[in-house]
């Protein structure tokens, strides 16, 4: 594997820290469904690995594996549309601050992934009872903050969620091997899933008969609230503006708001705009979905009603009746904040 | 604009001709759907041209227009993966040999074209009654073997064709601004028809109240046969074999063939493969279909069932009935030659 860029130019990444490597994407610049791979916001926990050796399938099963790239290419593949978003995106805008990386709204990309799905390895290795979790092992390595062990990004699976047909072991992004920083040759994609189940430089899978709590499935990646502890799994409703950018100044006619939607739980089937901080509300026009894992592009027609400086905010619900928060719902972690969040441009 | 590359590398383009620039993919690096840029294959009748100021739609309207890129971006946009295929792909294997671009089997490929609905265009320009043909025509010009007329790049659609939805005026590929080789900064895509209707650098737009007979709509893209002449329109059926490749030497174990299938007239329904020259067929299994526009994989387990020089075909049948042909249909400007291709390997 070649090393990254350490920088990215600032047209297509916005950094957000260098060591580790993390950059968003300038959802701007978004047109179309998938995001050109050099758009494709980075997220690493370590530095990236120097080399991957192949992918071991072992812990409770009948016939463990070791498996080279040649032949998880010889393997079904399959190709579907999924969106990526960081369970961090949004957390720069809470109040109070929180630490971690303080990601804009940028932390979501795009990619058409294909690969061999899970299941099929999973089968091969001959699953044995008693197994209740999968383990993904990435072959990054590192000290976290405040933690004296050296460890291995890890997460787990519940064992249904792991032989889904749609969760991938993923060797092609947008047509292209993998590269190594978006976790190349080899990386898990979990559709609907926040970005830290889709374990990038997969070096292991292990079938667990109790559940994994290393660090990144237990003390990371889960939300506070009162006395209880919820990890992260599907990505929760959003929806995003991405023309015209705040600060933009427009003449009073009439405008396109475009943006995009997502959700984990179901199809988002609504998008609301208001201009006026929540009194009046503009449904918005969805465009075509290309696979209920991808965000769906969305459009209104706006005549700006008066001159000045004027706020916007966008609100998607989901089939499911998720309905995005227009208030943050704060955690000491930051994760999972997808409040609608003021978009100020000013009408002349 | 940019000059395009003239040398593409090898790995990415096969180049056929180099002034103009004509190069196909190949088709072994295919993965998933989409194409990635550098490896969708090139067709110019013409060099590059050197500017593109604007988009004129006249003729029989109501409000002639006159159209920026600007004034593009701020109408509704969609995006769709599309399949596009030159009508002379497969002409190098006819026999007798025509003249032409000698095409292997590579000038086809897939991306995701995002534009403005055309139909959105003539609405705004207000068809005038009497209106039968819509006329496109490009910014590249120069004079075609034979004739001594410098003429630009133009085709006719049928007004029925150019009102239909999924008719794009597309200004970006894969989600990047549409480079020059494939006709940026903005082309027609035609889904579903050869690639000569999808007229690149596209310069004017014009309502015809009679027939368009210029020199690539009368003349060439059209198929002779006895005393009739046809207009090329949609895509023929068509499988190709990517794995293995020509000249493989496999060991005589399980192998897994790999393949895309497509029609301009219908969705593919069915991929056969045959190891002895059409006596003996296996039924592939058609992968996910992400547009009705885009090919679809398709892949077969094959258990080769002797050793030595085995050749393989591939043959679709669409929807609608049409099944590729076992022997090609020659035609004077080899067009169309959608013929199953023999594929020779070693098996040992």
């Amino acid at each position: 594997m070649r090393a990254a860029r350490s920088h990215p130019p600032e047209s297509d990444l916005r950094v957000v820290s260098h060591e580790p490597l993390n950059a968003e994407t300038v959802l701007s610049s978004q047109v179309g469904i998938l995001t050109p791979i050099q758009r494709f916001f980075i997220r690493n926990h370590f530095a990236l690995p120097s080399k991957w050796s192949g992918l071991r399938v072992d812990g409770l099963v009948g016939r463990p594996l070791s498996l080279t790239m040649s032949d998880l290419k010889a393997l079904p593949s399959r190709s579907v549309a999924v969106t990526l978003e960081c369970a961090g995106n949004g957390r720069s805008t809470l109040e109070p601050a929180v630490p971690g990386e303080q990601w804009d709204l940028g932390a979501v990309s795009t990619a058409e992934w294909t690969g061999v799905p899970l299941p099929l390895v999973l089968q091969q290795a001959d699953i044995a009872s008693g197994g209740v979790e999968v383990l993904f092992e990435g072959a990054d390595d590192g000290r976290p903050p405040g933690l004296s062990d050296l460890i291995h990004f890890a997460r787990s699976l519940p064992i249904d969620k792991a032989l889904h047909g749609d969760t991938l072991l993923a060797y092609a992004m947008n047509g292209k091997p993998l590269p190594p920083e978006h976790g190349g040759p080899v990386r898990l994609v979990v559709p609907g899933w926040y970005g830290m189940a889709s374990v990038k430089w997969l070096t292991h899978v292990a079938i667990l008969s109790d559940p994994f709590k290393g660090y990144y499935q237990a003390d990371r990646y889960v939300i506070h609230h009162d006395d209880t502890v919820r990890p992260l799994q599907a990505i929760e409703v959003r929806a995003v503006i991405v023309s015209p950018r705040a600060h933009d100044v427009l003449p009073r006619r009439r405008h396109r708001i475009r943006g995009y939607c997502w959700s984990g739980h179901a199809p988002v089937d609504r998008v609301d705009v208001t201009d006026d901080g929540g009194t009046t509300w503009y449904q918005a026009r969805l465009l075509d979905a290309v696979s209920v894992y991808a965000w769906r592009p969305w459009e209104l027609e706006w005549h700006p009603r008066s001159a000045g400086r004027t706020v916007l905010h966008a609100r998607a619900t989901d089939a499911a009746g998720h309905e995005q928060p227009l208030r943050q719902r704060w955690n000491s972690l930051g994760y999972a904040n997808t409040a609608a969040q003021p978009l100020p441009v000013t009408v002349v």
